[in-house]
Order: C-alpha cells, then structure tokens, then sequence
C-alpha cells in the first residue's frame, strides 16, 4: 500500500497553524484596545500554540475527508479550533500538576511567574503566575468556540458538530477530574488507569475529533461506530505510549525533564501494572520514590529499571501493538474515501510509534 | 409611573433556575456514566446555581424585550446560559482570591477541599480542591456554551447573538486579568481602578448582556448604543455599591465575611479614592492593615472608620448616584417596549441600592 506523504501531513499542521495565527491576529488588537498591560498574554499563547503534534484536528479533518467530506479552508478553520481546546487543557494541566515546562518551553504559569518575579511585583509570584494561567486556560476555551463558530463553515454543518464538541468537552475535564480522584486515592487499578486514559486520551484525542468531522460531513452514525472501532483502541495506544515517554522519554524528544512521571507520582497504566506485578522488594523500591518531586536523576534510573524488571514496560509494549493492529484491522474494514484511510492509517503509527 | 411588580422580576429568575436545572439534569447522567466519582461535581454546582442575583440574564432578557422580542421559554433558556458563565468567573475567581466563601456557602475549591480531608486521602486537601475548582470553572464555561446553543431558539438569532457572547466572554477575561494586575503593582490610581470596573463588571453584568438580547431579537445598531449609554454608567454604580459592601457591608445579606475586600487587598476605586485623599496618618494605618488576611475584627473596623474619614464612602455614594441617575436619563431617552423601560427602571435601582 502506499503511504501518505509526510509533507503532505505537514502542510496540514501548516494549515492549522495558519487559522489559528489568524485567530490571534484578531484577539490581539481586541485585548490591545482594553489595556496594552495584556501583551503577555496573546505572547504566550501565540508561542505556546506554534507547538504540538496538531494530532486532534488532524484526525478531525481525515475524518471529515473520511465521510466524503470536501477540503476547504472553513472545514480546517473549524478543526483548528480543537488546538486551542487542547491549549486549555495543557494549560490548566500544568497548573493542577504544578509542571514547570511544556513543548520544551517554561509552562504558563511558570512564564508568568517569571514575569512577576522580574518585574519586582507585589505578593507571591507563584500565586500570580497560577491566576494568569487559569485566565489564559479559559481565555483558550472561548477561543476555541470562537474559531469553530466563526469558521465560515455552513451554520448546518457547524450545528450538526455541536453535540459532537459537547460531549467530547465534558469528557475531557470528566477524564482530568478522574485523573485527580486516581492521584487523591492514591491507588490505581489497571482497569482504574485505562478508564481514565479512555477518557482523557482516547475518546478526547482520536474517536472525538473523528466524529467531529464525520458530522460535520455529515456522515451516518454507521460511519461513527466504525470510526470509534479505530478510534477508541488507537487512543489507548497513543496513552500508553504517553506512559512509557512519561518515565522512559528523551528529554530532548519529548520536551519535558526525564521520568517526569515518576516525580509527579501520575497513576498511569505503565505504573499501576508494574505495581500490580512487583514483588515485596520492588514495591518497596516504587513505594518509596515514586511522586518524590525532588527525585534526584540516579533515583530516576533506579525507579525505572525496576519498573522494566516486573516487565511493565514490555506488557505495554504489546498492549500498544494488540491496539494499534485492532484499529487497523477496524480501519481497512470500513469502507471510507481512500486517500482518508490511508493517512489514518499513517497517523496511527505517527501516534503509537512516536518519540516525543 | 407605575413599578414592575417584584413578583414579575422573581418570576424570570425561577424560569432562569428552571432552565438551569434543565441543564444539570442533562449533565447528570453524562457524568454518571463516566463514573460515579464525578457525582460531587454536578452536587456543587446545584448548589452554586440555586443562588445568585440572576441579574445578567434579567439585564439579556429584558434587553431583548425591549428591542421588541417577544417572551419564550427558549429565549429565558439562552440567556440563562450568562448564569453558567458567571459560575465559572466565581469559581475561578475564588480560586485565584482565595476566598473561602460564597453565596453564604463554603467556596468551591474549600469545599473540594473539605471533601478530600473528610475521606482522608492522599496529597495535598487544598491543591485537591484548587484543582476540582479549575476544571468545574471550565465545566461551568463549557455548559454555558451548550446551554446558549441548545436553548431552542432559531439558529438566526443565535448566531447574531454570538459576536456578542465573544467579545463579552474575551473582555470577562480581560477584566479578570486587569484586576491582577491591579494587585500585582500594588498600586491602582482612580482611573485605572474604574477601567478594571468598566471591563469587569460594567460591561460584562450591563451592558453586553443587554446587547445579547438586543442581538437576539435583531435590534439596529442605534438601540445598542442607547443600551450602552444606560448600561455603562448603571453597571460603574454597581460595581461601586459592590466596593462599599466589601469594606462595609454586613455578612448576613453579603454571604461574605465583614471587611472581606480589606483583607484581601483589593485594589477597588473605593480604596484608590480612600488613598488619594488620605492624609500622612490614614495612609499609614492603610499601608499598614490593607491586604492582611489575618485581620482582627477590631482592625477591620478601625480601617473602615479611616476609609470613611477620607470621605471616600461619601464620594462613592455620590458617584453612584449620579452614574445611576445618568443611567436612568439614557433609558428614559430611548424609545423601546413600555414593560421592558419600567423593568430595566426598577433594574437599576436593585443593582445599585442592594445591601448583598
């Protein structure tokens, strides 16, 4: 079979990038006119939005292009609008678990600390920092509904993905609140894990923007079922590989510190199944660093190496291969537009094979 | 002239919870098929929306009213969704404050708090309930939007509302930011302190929900002027009577703690005036007690004695006044529907002479 170009992947992250440059072009002068104290914002977000895998609006769009849908410039401006969804997310996420960097850049609350610091303000800098980052996190929430709504996609399409965009919004902070209560109980089942990357990945970052376009083309709820038979298996494969990054990534790769999972004591499905499978003195091991956030690096290499000793990391290994060869299979069964098929089929491995 | 009975303007509010519930009805199970760990989130937010003044979708309404539109229950239902965006201003605003109560209730964020401590978990019980508040300030953003676009009302009129909603929601945002800024230079002269009141409150509880339902109902562009003309200068006297209630008012009809803005340092106009004209004396005692959150009742009333001795109440009381009668000039000016100017006449007088 023959592949989909990498360019030809590439100019639609360009794309994107390009209506949502154009959605800031119009923020700018409209916070400028309120008081010209509001730069650091639009700066940060501009910044932070020139990052990022654009996978969301990209599975978006081949699920558009999947159901028969036609390009244009309207239906990439409204799955763009996922990118600032995501932005909120990221945004807010890096608040709730105090990260100190994104994309391989100082986090917002981070940067606007920084700010605070310089500056010689008044009060705690890092309480500033967080408040500008809750702004900002919802300020990217409103803009998301902006550029979807202003799009200039047809008000039919547009009102056909509106429950789509609901569900797949509540879902995401339903999955985020999971996360937390998986954090609070300080325990986590494997099953208890994959409930919580279900939610916050795979249905909010591959079946969700999949039945975004299928709507907006306004495909039938055949295809949407057939979509989730890919969708839903290739999200939990793209989590697991998230896990395995988490602990196991390359810094320079991934963009974030190394084993920063293991500092944040983040109960994923890598961690709950190695937990499930230590023996007494491998728990000991994990139960006494693990969610240490002051982990020194040699404590980082012991912790993983006895996470790959209860054989954690190849039992996720398999599960992304089971998954991603199940999305596949579910892929070539239906039958959808084959330039469509082709890229999903590529970005299943771009998701599931990546290094960062 | 005759009033609008006070009957009539409770009736709107009970259709405007009505509405709401209809809202959380359907959230409900959403969440509960997720998992019944989310049922706290849809409890609090029950709770947060059974009070409230209601005011932003009376202002909507009524302005829609007065623009010649005519009552539905899917128009109450559309500017009822203003009550799910204010939700997530407080929450998140009580986040970034640290304000422990609201309503008359423990805020969100303590009460996720209260909840963490009770079923003794892990962490942290006020980062746990920071976090719950950040992501229920977004749920609360996000239902906003699917309550204004499912109100049932024609596609149309929605979208000549939207701009509106937009730039109301950037400019909420915007305030929000300004008022941090605010703090942050731990200075605010009188003028800077009216813009984060223009941006804040003004616009956003008056004025843009006026011209939301002036959209609505397909006003010309001359009635939202006339609107703003009423609007801005009504909603400066509210925001006004809102700074004398957070130095003055009494906990009983405020639902807030006594001296609750001196606490927290709150940089209002109230305060830059009280600054402005304080002499060497009265600025020492306010540079000396004015943002300690560990304020003696005793201190708080010998600061209030000094905020009043610089004659700043007195001259907030008249500002109000005048803003509010500028206000009723504006609609006595402008020709629109006879219940709807008597209504927004009587509107007036409740944003401004509340005492919570």
């Amino acid at each position: 079979m023959a592949q989909s170009s990498p360019v030809e992947r590439a100019e639609l992250g360009r794309r994107v990038g390009r209506a949502n440059s154009a959605i800031l072009a119009r923020q700018r002068p409209r916070l400028a006119a309120v008081s010209d104290e509001l730069g650091p914002i639009t700066d940060a977000l501009a910044a932070l939005l020139k990052g990022g895998k654009r996978l969301r609006p990209a599975f978006a769009y081949w699920g558009f292009r999947g159901a028969g849908g036609v390009d244009s410039d309207e239906v990439v401006a409204a799955v763009a609008s996922l990118e600032w969804l995501h932005a909120c997310a990221l945004i807010h996420d890096d608040v709730m678990d105090r990260s100190d960097t994104r994309r391989g850049a100082p986090s917002v609350h981070r940067q606007f600390a920084a700010l605070h610091q310089s500056s010689d303000w008044c009060g705690a800098a890092e309480a500033f920092g967080e408040s500008a980052a809750i702004l900002l996190g919802d300020l990217c929430l409103i803009w998301a509904d902006e550029a979807y709504n202003t799009s200039g996609l047809d008000q039919g399409a547009l009102q056909r993905g509106r429950p789509v965009y609901d569900e797949m919004r509540t879902e995401l902070m339903a999955g985020q609140y999971l996360d937390l209560m998986a954090q609070a109980l300080g325990r986590s089942s494997v099953e208890q894990a994959l409930r919580v990357a279900t939610y916050k990945t795979a249905k909010y970052t591959v079946e969700r923007p999949l039945h975004l376009g299928a709507a907006l083309a306004g495909a039938p709820p055949s295809l949407l079922r057939a979509y989730s038979a890919y969708g839903l298996p290739l999200g939990e494969a793209f989590q697991l590989r998230d896990d395995l990054l988490g602990v196991f990534g390359d810094p320079s790769t991934t963009g974030k510190p190394a084993g920063d999972d293991l500092r944040e004591g983040k109960r994923t499905v890598l961690i709950a199944y190695a937990l499930a499978k230590a023996d007494e003195e491998q728990s000991a091991v994990i139960g006494g660093r693990f969610g240490d956030p002051d982990l020194a690096e040699a404590e980082v290499v012991r912790l993983r190496e006895v996470v790959e000793a209860t054989g954690a990391r190849a039992h996720c290994e398999r599960l992304i291969t089971e998954r991603t060869t199940q999305a596949l299979a579910a892929l070539h069964a239906v039958d959808i537009d084959a330039d469509a098929r082709q890229v999903l089929h590529d970005l299943a491995g771009a998701a599931t094979a990546r290094t960062g």
